[in-house]
């Protein structure tokens, strides 16, 4: 089974470069100008980008916390319809155990929740929401198994852990080259606020944004990094979204330190004017760290210019608007967070990024590809377009134009939070290891994602 | 009673002028050149300043931690008769209550252990070392008896609060004016760093410092200063040691936020090579925080000089080498803390920071007295020489030299870490409200002192 | 036999203008506004730059080292037909005695190598591979036959000489005149650090660039420079390639030495991640010194924009990949050294350079041409479009695109470091003296090239 | 046996302090104000420093070249006489091994020179002149035994390596956290320049300077900090004489490096104009590095201030100047190369540099003793006045004042290069290891000196 994809252009971090591509059965084995022809399809790709499949290291595809609370509104099937009908061809799913229990038998279920129906190909980030020795004799074990990267959370009561955990498990980590990204806000302070806010009678969705102010996450990512320094750890941060933020990590890379930074499409695209829209729909956009300032925006911006930032993923969690939402109407402690984003990121960074010219094409691949594979131990198997690596590759027609709507979207909940964006820049053909599997943003074949077992980091920051 | 000292030049933060000053009773009554002569002494000190008697607002005078652990080895009638021979007429020592009692309890505890017993004047800061809804209560019920001011750890497992406390506490404090004071270390990740030491069997003194390192201090200082800015509180940060804590000090001022800086001479004068002294003598410089690096040394004397610290006081606290520093011989976590310092501080920031030319006579008398009351609420009963204030004051005479030894200190403590210091410039008399209570180093008369109530703190930084 | 070239932007360093040029036979006969254009051919040049002839002042058209080593792919007919058909009109080819030959005998070896065959005007730096009295009596012989530039190499065992060696050169090049350059690269570290890597069983290629790191091209420089100072001669860098060689060269130039810098488009538009590249692939890219980081790569285009690199030529040196390259298949020392690069340079730097607005035209015209005219002792009859210079010229369109590829090329090698790139701005005729050689990239009469006997250089740097 | 030294100034790096010290036996057994005073010898040293003995790192106490060449006109008998008698109670001679013969046979034959002989504590840098495995497999036999440092040349044809061999020893040394000194000047360059200034017929003593000009001195230790930086060795720079070398130590050091740098009392107080001396004076001050500018002198002396230099050595070297320095009369080539000064350098620096204020006296001490010892991984035996320290001792008395000359010197050479220098400051007592042995710098028991089996350095630099 050979393809030739011939005539478009070639991005990587390198640059660019008008070539041709074959693909035998699952693998590129041809990269090169007007390779020869000879081929079971031959597609003509002139005028097009072809670009390393997206890759989205921080999804939440399917959650559920039990009777009488809220579980997403997708599901590893549905989420990863949408995904890779968009040209996301792997996901990093956030696999959280439950409390007491271990990692392996986190693992176990998310392997359940994944295997055979998961689209694209996927992996998970193991969540260690607690500390002790037996947790610690997991993490060699997780790393044989291909799980290299893991989660923590300094807010939360039901997940954080403390300073001295954090300490404990990093020194393990670092062990296994393995990879840490930590949800970094103040969960103590956040605590506080939000009981301030309460006590005085002050509920709506727009309290949400104003008990996390953009110091709670600078002041954990120092906290973070302090303690990182310590264990001489190079580690990630997930949905960086302040420029106090920045202003931190700036300080420590200046120390020397190794800091990789994540942001999402929603700290680039979206202000916190959204929390103040009536009827309750300030609350579609409840999501933590909450939406930021203008001013962040630009900010963030800037960072991805000047190449401060390394990834883009979604942190996609999505519960529907009219069922769910709702539960928190009339505290907005109570609204489930999280915002559907795994099947927009790709036309939303394109459009705002690299159609204004404020990143080139060649930074979009490295922000939603190549960076992410190198950082999360998936290179060059994926993030590359070269002999040898999986071909999972996206034909993206720079002049598709489209509007984003709950209506047309392919994610399974009940609204969008870019309702009406404009996009310009799309995939006009997804593959997957060589298979076609989405033609014009709907998806042709599902449910051939396959778990990919990831090695270490090598801490080398691209 | 009256006495007029005649010919000194006296000085305040304002300047310096040669100037006669009478007393009549315990307060000032007339300040002037060649003012009339008439009084029952006349007391020539042509030759010396005259300075406001010396505030050291950071003392444990008298700990007893109950049955089979270490009591100080000075009390407040030793440790007073030391502060006040060689010139310092007023302390603030910390006032310590009992984990699950009220801090009434712990003010008539600690006017026990001053009252009718200290020879300089006295007041306390309230430690609140746990917190909830009695003791917000009794925060203006403190301030309504004179204690203005308050500390909190964030250090010491049996003394540390979380962050949340902190701020909700720092809300109480706002309410009365009220001067918030914390020892800053990331008390967590200390203890985590001395478990890990002691598990490798690394159990010398020198391991007190390096599981103490500067960040810690400085994350800690960060975290403090973000709970403030939410607060909206102007703070105090004690014993400030590192480069890197005046780092954080320094942005935060940027950003608006008012910080008042303590430090300390061990700080100043002493350098971490005092750990690694044979014989276990590195123990008697156990303190928290350690001593730090020569580098660290110079930075804080750049920023007193530049004013960027406020205040200088002790931290005195004694333990007994051979006694009791001994009872950590075998793991550096046992030995307990602190040093003896009150009776040589004005000796030592007048040789090392005055004579040197570091920094100006007026800027030691707002480090030692001025800029204290005025900070915790004193000014201007005290730190000022001006009519209708106490007439606390020292006769210093800049020519008089000596050599600090535990040989003929006054403190109740069997070594002084500044053992072979040569020093120039001493207190010649010293006069506690009115009345000369030393001679040459020496007492005169002993209890004399007063509690002193005090106001809320203007927090308007001088 | 007469041309006029109507309407075309000419342009040197001293700024464009649209002017008419009349050609007559050979040399440049009139440069004007509206020229009178009775001629035997009249060409519309409109919307084009007329620019002189591109010059190349670093190829190795051909090498044959003997029986059992590799010779490169292209020779002098096929290469300077590669050069010419794109533009470059002249090359300064590197002449390397055999050891214990004269001087003179490799001149006679390189005429026979070229003439009649060149298609481009040639010329050579002469090689001192070694150092005696007789090669000193040998350096004003080569300058009177019009050989007054010399190479010399601090790497390579087999070329190599001491720096009491290259000082002695220096002094007799400074009395002709002569301008000497350099290959910097300390080859006795270079040795040790590779057989340190080949000990370890590393033999991969891309170890071909981690034991020639950029400190050892800097120290080497430093060294050079040194040595040129105790000399007081000016002198050239070849192919600088690193950012830490660029500070080297600014400290010596802010002590007030000359010193001249070439780089090649490789170290411009290549870094060293190609070195990865799967299949032994990145034996392509095995030339010494290596590709660089993408941070030189941005420190040398700086340098250009700020006119710290005074010229741009190739190093042209190639061997095919599939026959050649594959010799140090399991020893990268083995990899012939060098890359293909003479065709492509003006395509390559114009599109990189001067349509992303790093470099003007007329920075492009004096990196090409006429600063390289000017060192190396060929201005004004080449390098300049003025009465009486050579009549090399080539019309350059703004508007033309292309993609490059082996292919496609006309060098005579297996492939294409550059395979892909899309270029903008290409040559759309070559006049060699007064002949058109090529239109549109293709050569239209081949082997018209002559011998270049330049005059010593001026040392007056552009 | 016991001694009590009473009411000296004891001073470190650390600072200074008035305390009395009591010597038992070998070792220093108190340290402290008014210890009690029971002992068989009491010394009242009021007014004095009390200083840990000086370490002279670079001597070439006894050499002997074979028939028809110079032998040093001290041997180790007469040289330690003068080091002791002056203070300097340890030293660390040059072992220079034959050629061919392996570092044991050189370790005997030192020995044999120092052994029973010596008036001072002794060891030696081993000297590595060439390099194969076999002496690599040495070195960890050298440390073994107590040397673990080592001397290498980039000039002198006879002892000089290659890049590369010095990057193969760097490569052993730091298995045994040794250390590596080098003589830093290109010799290939100094070569050629004396050649080509011989063949001019310029045979002068100033002709020394000439053809070892600055930038060689420069050049080398660039070179030899990129080979250190490669193999990731910290590293010390012998003698180092020249403004521009400091430039290349600052770099160095910003980008990381650890470098540790000795300088020599004739490069801080003699200058180049003695070698214009009539009468062929300016033979005795032919050494290597040469004399240099005043220019020079200031940065060093700057560099001191600013600790830049880590230690003084003297690179004691002797010959006479009427029978040996005339061997040179028509080459100046032939002059034997090296100064006395180990006698000296005491006085000298205290006087040039602690009486002016250019140096502090805890600077002195870390320069002429305690830097040393802990580079060299001897301290605290040596280096420092502690408790458990060898009683190596000096009783500095800095009023006292003299006049150098050869008349009076003990040095065994018939000049002094500091003839008619008056000086302040000097040794009124010296003791080592307990035994008082020098008395108004005149000896009073010889040939008492010990070997002293050195660690491995620790590589922090003080
Ligand atoms: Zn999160
Ligand atoms: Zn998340
Ligand atoms: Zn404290
Ligand atoms: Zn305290
Ligand atoms: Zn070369
Ligand atoms: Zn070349
Ligand atoms: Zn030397
Ligand atoms: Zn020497």
């Amino acid at each position: 089974m050979s393809i030739v994809i011939k005539g478009a252009t070639v991005v990587s971090t390198y640059g660019q470069r008008q070539m041709d591509v074959r693909i035998v059965d699952e693998k590129i084995a041809a990269v090169g100008v007007d390779i020869a022809t000879p081929a079971d399809t031959i597609v003509d790709a002139r005028g097009c980008y072809l670009l390393p499949g997206f890759i989205d290291a921080h999804t939440h595809m399917e959650l559920n916390n039990g009777p009488g609370t809220a579980s997403t509104a997708d599901n590893f099937t549905t989420g990863t319809i949408a995904a890779v009908a968009k040209g996301t061809t792997a996901v990093i799913d956030m696999a959280t155990p439950d409390r007491g229990h271990s990692l392996q038998e986190c693992l176990a279920t998310w392997n359940n929740l994944a295997a055979g129906k998961s689209s694209s190909d996927y992996s998970y980030h193991m969540s260690l929401i607690e500390w002790n020795s037996q947790l610690a004799a997991e993490i060699p074990k997780m790393a044989a198994q291909g799980i290299t990267s893991f989660k923590m959370y300094m807010a939360y009561d039901n997940l954080r852990t403390t300073d001295a955990e954090i300490y404990a498990a990093m020194c393990e980590i670092k062990k296994v080259h393995g990879m840490l990204g930590i949800h970094c806000e103040n969960g103590d302070l956040v605590n506080a606020l939000q009981a301030q806010y309460l006590a005085n009678g002050l509920t709506a969705p727009k309290y949400h944004a104003l008990t996390r102010p953009n110091q709670l996450e600078a002041e954990a990512i120092n906290r973070y990094l302090t303690i990182a320094a310590l264990a001489d750890l190079p580690v990630n941060i997930v949905h960086l979204s302040t420029r106090e933020s920045l202003a931190v990590v700036r300080a420590a890379r200046a120390r020397g330190q190794k800091v990789y930074v994540e942001t999402c499409p929603q700290y680039l695209l979206l202000d916190d004017h959204y929390y103040e829209l009536p009827n309750f729909e300030g609350a579609k956009y409840v999501c933590s760290p909450p939406l930021r300032s203008q001013q962040d925006e630009q900010a963030l911006w800037q960072a991805l210019e000047q190449g401060e930032i390394n990834t883009i993923s979604t942190d996609h969690c999505d519960f529907n608007f009219h069922e769910q939402k709702f539960i928190g109407k009339d505290d907005f402690t109570k609204i489930p967070g999280g915002m559907p984003g795994v099947e927009t990121r790709p036309e939303l960074i394109y459009t705002a990024g690299v159609t204004t010219g404020k990143i080139s094409v060649e930074q979009f691949v490295g922000l939603l590809s190549e960076n992410i594979a190198r950082q999360f131990g998936m290179y060059p198997q994926k993030g590359i377009i070269q002999v040898g690596s999986d071909a999972d590759l996206v034909i993206w027609d720079p002049q598709q134009t489209g509007v984003i709507s709950a209506q047309t979207q392919l994610q399974n909940v009940d609204y969008s939070a870019f309702e009406g964006f404009k996009t310009k820049g799309a995939a006009r053909a997804v593959y997957l290891r060589g298979q076609q599997v989405a033609a014009q943003g709907q998806l042709l074949v599902g449910q051939q994602g396959k778990f990919i077992a990831r090695h270490g980091s090598d801490y080398h920051l691209k």
